[in-house]
């Protein structure tokens, strides 16, 4: 998906929410479990009921791992189901050396058509640039993740004076540009927003933590919005458990409601 | 796996060789194209070939999982079909907030039964302990790369007064310990060894550059042996299309025999 094409439909739709689908079989509405595939029939409720709420969907993709090869099949179904309209991300958190790298990038932009995947930065330049070469296809990379483990190597100071977050920041920023690159930014660390802006202050943010996760949507709006909004904030646990009867895709749709009714606020 | 029945496996086997199946469909010979399952019949001629010489297979993910539910399928066959008295590494390269490391460590301990997986350290410990969690099972967590691209991040000066891959090595090695955790380190980064076991002389260390990627087994060995042996040396395509006829196997197993033989003088 085109850029222009993602800020259009944010605007059209006063949101910037990704329902994130962490669909964990353990997790569901028992009722389900009837179905040939209880994955994707949750799946394809909670689409029917929140897609004119959202702007995308976020499959983690160790909940569909787990399950072995059905659990893939499940995925590409739903990802199948997705609206084109609405950008797909993988959050798969992947890296390895190039020719590998190329492997996952065929996968997932290829094999199960994502529009995005998330990247692990680890590995460096050649890890991340065989996902820039596929045109009108996203790396997100992590910079700063919102869980307690961030502090241990992502907020170390480095030789050049800042954190390895914001080293992340400069140098991947200039392996892409603001058409095919995005970064993952813990919304909890809201305060660093202002910092994260300074260095990329063109890029898309996908700002994971809010609901269950922690995190406030107020703060991260007003130091992470930009003229071309910028902002993608995710919403999974709050959003798809919302509801454990027949009706959860109700409750779900409730749920991201409200969270699009707050953002419209902004828009 | 336990620590001392890897060594074991070693000191009988006399070899630390792992065999990479980086099983690329558009690279066996043409001739197993026929076969209902063409991945999982060339890695059976390969164990069947190599299993003597070898005390570990390391299955790169990303190879299975570029060919859809399908690879999935050929992996869990493959995994299955390997004897259980080698060691398994999944070079997953995983890393994800703590239920969602779990999910992960659920599908590669679990359902398909690795005795060990790769793990980027970027998201910190909550991102490693779930892995740790599992008996037996180990986590191999990525120091010191050997691509290129590790000198973006990886070799970065530190607040610490060293370079981030020894920081990771610092803090990771006492989360866990000798009895579940491994490190990467590039082969071609042999000079480093000395410094790597400085921190950790007593880990065993997973060295993936022998063979395509460059790197010398003599350099190696002299930098990074201890008295537990401690090394694991992989070779994937050195190894696995040394042939491209009806005669493959025969092939793999004589460039495995070298380098199992040259392994040999070191035990």
């Amino acid at each position: 998906m085109e850029r222009s094409k993602l800020i259009e439909q944010i605007r059209l739709k006063k949101s910037f929410l990704c329902v994130g689908l962490d669909t964990d079989i353990d997790k569901i509405p028992s009722f389900l479990l009837e179905f040939e595939d209880p994955i994707f029939e949750f799946n394809k409720r909670i689409i029917d009921a929140t897609s004119d709420l959202c702007i995308a969907y976020k499959p983690n993709i160790a909940f569909y791992e787990s399950a072995g090869p059905k659990g893939w099949e499940s995925l590409k179904k739903t990802i199948d189901y997705i609206p084109d309209s609405i950008f797909t991300i993988a959050d798969a958190k992947r890296g390895d050396i190039g020719n590998t790298s190329k492997m996952y990038a065929e996968a997932f932009f290829r094999t199960y058509n994502f529009d995005s995947i998330t990247l692990s930065p680890y590995m460096g330049e050649d890890s991340i640039a065989p996902f820039l070469s596929f045109k009108n296809k996203w790396s997100i990379v992590l910079a700063l993740t919102s869980n307690k483990g961030a502090f241990d190597f992502q907020k170390i100071k480095t030789e050049l004076n800042n954190s390895l977050f914001q080293n992340v920041l400069q140098k991947v920023s200039v392996w892409g540009n603001i058409e095919n690159t995005m970064f993952v930014v813990g919304a909890t660390k809201a305060n660093d927003l202002k910092k994260i802006r300074e260095i990329v202050p063109n890029h898309f943010l996908l700002i994971p933590g809010v609901g269950a996760q922690g995190g406030d949507l107020d703060e991260v709006v007003s130091n992470g919005i930009i003229d071309d909004i910028g902002l993608i904030v995710n919403s999974s646990r709050g959003i798809i458990y919302a509801g454990q009867g027949e009706d959860f895709d109700k409750k779900s749709r409730t749920a991201a409601k409200k969270i699009q009714r707050q953002m419209a606020n902004f828009l």
